[in-house]
């Protein structure tokens, strides 16, 4: 079950079972990027498979923006837990669990388990809010670092991650030379576009505009389910794109007998998939992480970090397997060809895939055949 | 100066000087395509230029979505009063008004004087708000016709209009198949995409979200800007596109000072631009406009409202020049170059003009050299 701390509303349509966490020592003050120093942190998370006895089977797998730590679908009791990523991940899948050991942990600032601005802040004993301090994609990868000690692990044999999960892998490469085999960079690249920069900005100001909001307190109150449902929607258009939306809707109405005589009270499929997105995602997150995750998103910054992105990956051993998906208009292919070439240049292993697919960024859960083929490559 | 009607908040930074006003018969109770009467009504409009002798140099000019009635520009008593479409319209440009007598109302549902959800309801004394009745392109377009009637129009020279400016010159001419001359159809098509359906849906509910909207009830009180600022700044998204916000925007920050240091508080130059927009835009436009604007915008479908484009144009003698941006993205250079087809198909007289340009559907104000040659070429 999703942490109790995380409130009433949220979590209640992504029952996660048999969640484990790690607590950092209560005297390790975390040290932000910001400098401020934050804890006691917690990290939720879940595995499928065993991890052998040397310990070298292990794959970090890390979640998209709002993905749950339930990566694999599981049967408990009779019951199925859908993976998010269960075609790509599970027995049998191309990253087998029947052969690795599979770890995939909730982000720093997440509502799936994990410290976030829903969870109780010590000093107040109230959640934290806009309390919980900001944080950026470093800092986020130095709790996954952190969380991997804890647990044992000080070798990946692969890690993986799709739009911020690739980003956060390139960052988790970057800080740490030596902890990761291969490194499977899915629908992302080395820097946030303009375009993302732009959506992210106005889907914050739509959650900051609900009333509901009320600057982030609203736990055990009403919750602002209209400014995250607008945010979300703003993403779908983004995951998508237009010749997909053509194809999917095109101009059709939800009620057919309004083909005729127009009307306004008339709705368009494309209005109805949005709400349905909008509405089913106010079941499971909250407002207040996807103000903080998409600002560390939008602060990804590769070259600016570390000078280079030759500087950024100096000295590794590390082993990259970049993907795009040609129709994606989150991360254009042209960005994540970029970065392979950036990586080339700089004499670091990596290779290059376009998945030639009409699908858009969701194409990371649709292209499942293609992908396994290129990850099934990278891993073995 | 605007109507006063309009309240104190809209129209203040876009003063408008010596607007003419046509009111409707009080015994004209319009006939809307719901089936609704409603009335009175009154058309704000500009005229430029003279009207010659046998009233054959008239040319009708729709507004986008958002344009005021000025669309060329004047300088009256020293000062001067810019034009949206400046570089088209004006002594010796491609429109001439020294040679043409140029028309420009504001649209019926609009804030810039003719009668919207800001007039005052005759019935209660205080503005429409959503008592204003819903409407459609084609009653738009009626009211435009009407309008040109009262003011002795029975025969345009020609007609232009970009975006829903271009929808409306459609509509015009498949209800009035002897009215005009020449039909200008800038970056539009015979309907409205998905995609447009869908940010059109997000801007809506980004509006209504606002807890000053009020359910329209505003007038006179504190005025939605939030929302309305969230509204345009999802339109300008797709004004622009891709490459140009690269281009334009890339990840630049606002205050370079935190190039080395990233930091929660930094902005970046997009979020700046977007945030000037959004705040330009509350200046001078009404949300209840917006709302009712961009919904006759969606359901405008001319095949399913005639049948077919044979259908909608069968029997007119206008020639239609229909011009397209490369790099439009709200109507993409295909559906235009679609709809030039069906009316070769139908034996309607049509050119297609497609600008090479990277500036996305804001090409219609940057490309003005392109289309000044096409819009001459047009009417000449």
């Amino acid at each position: 079950m999703v942490d109790s701390e995380i409130g009433d509303t949220i979590g209640d349509a992504c029952e996660i079972p048999n969640i484990e966490f790690v607590e950092f020592s209560k005297d390790l003050r975390f040290c932000l990027e910001s400098g401020k120093r934050f804890g006691p942190i917690k990290i939720a998370y879940k595995t499928f498979g065993k991890l052998n006895a040397n310990k070298s089977n292990a794959i970090l797998i890390f979640p998209t923006l709002t993905a749950t730590q339930q990566v694999a679908t599981e049967h408990i009791n009779g019951k199925e837990y859908m993976g998010w990523w269960s075609d790509i991940v599970g027995r049998g899948k191309a990253i087998d669990t029947d052969k690795f050991f599979v770890i995939c942990a909730d982000h720093f600032g997440g509502c799936y388990g994990s410290t976030g601005p829903g969870s109780i802040n010590p000093d107040t004993g109230k959640p934290y809010g806009l309390k919980f301090p900001g944080f950026f994609i470093s800092d986020m990868v130095r709790a996954t670092v952190e969380f991997l000690k804890q647990i044992g692990i000080s070798k990946l044999h692969s890690a993986i991650g799709a739009s911020i999960g690739g980003i956060l892998l390139l960052e988790l490469v970057a800080l740490e030379k030596d902890l990761v085999g291969n490194a499977l960079v899915v629908v992302a690249s080395h820097q946030v576009s303009a375009q993302c920069l732009a959506l992210n900005h106005i889907a914050r100001q739509a959650i900051m505009l609900d009333s509901k909001w009320s600057f982030g307190n609203y736990y055990g109150k009403d919750f602002p389910k209209q400014g995250l449902s607008i945010a979300r929607q703003i993403g779908h258009i983004s995951y998508l794109n237009q010749a997909i939306l053509e194809e999917k809707f095109g101009r059709e109405l939800l009620n057919r007998k309004f083909r005729k005589h127009i009307s306004l009270g008339q709705q368009y499929q494309i209005e109805s998939y949005l709400n349905h997105q909008g509405a089913k995602f106010c079941k499971r997150f909250d407002p207040n992480t996807y103000i903080y995750l998409s600002k560390a998103f939008d602060t990804f910054d590769l070259a600016r970090e570390f000078g280079s992105i030759g500087n950024a990956f100096r000295g590794t051993k590390t082993r990259f397997s970049i993907t795009s998906i040609s129709s994606d208009q989150l991360f254009l292919p042209e960005d994540s060809r970029r970065l392979h070439d950036l990586l080339m240049a700089a004499g670091i292993d990596s290779s290059y895939h376009e998945i030639a697919s009409p699908k858009g960024h969701d194409g990371v859960f649709l292209e499942a055949e293609n992908l396994s083929q290129i990850v099934k490559h990278a891993i073995n």
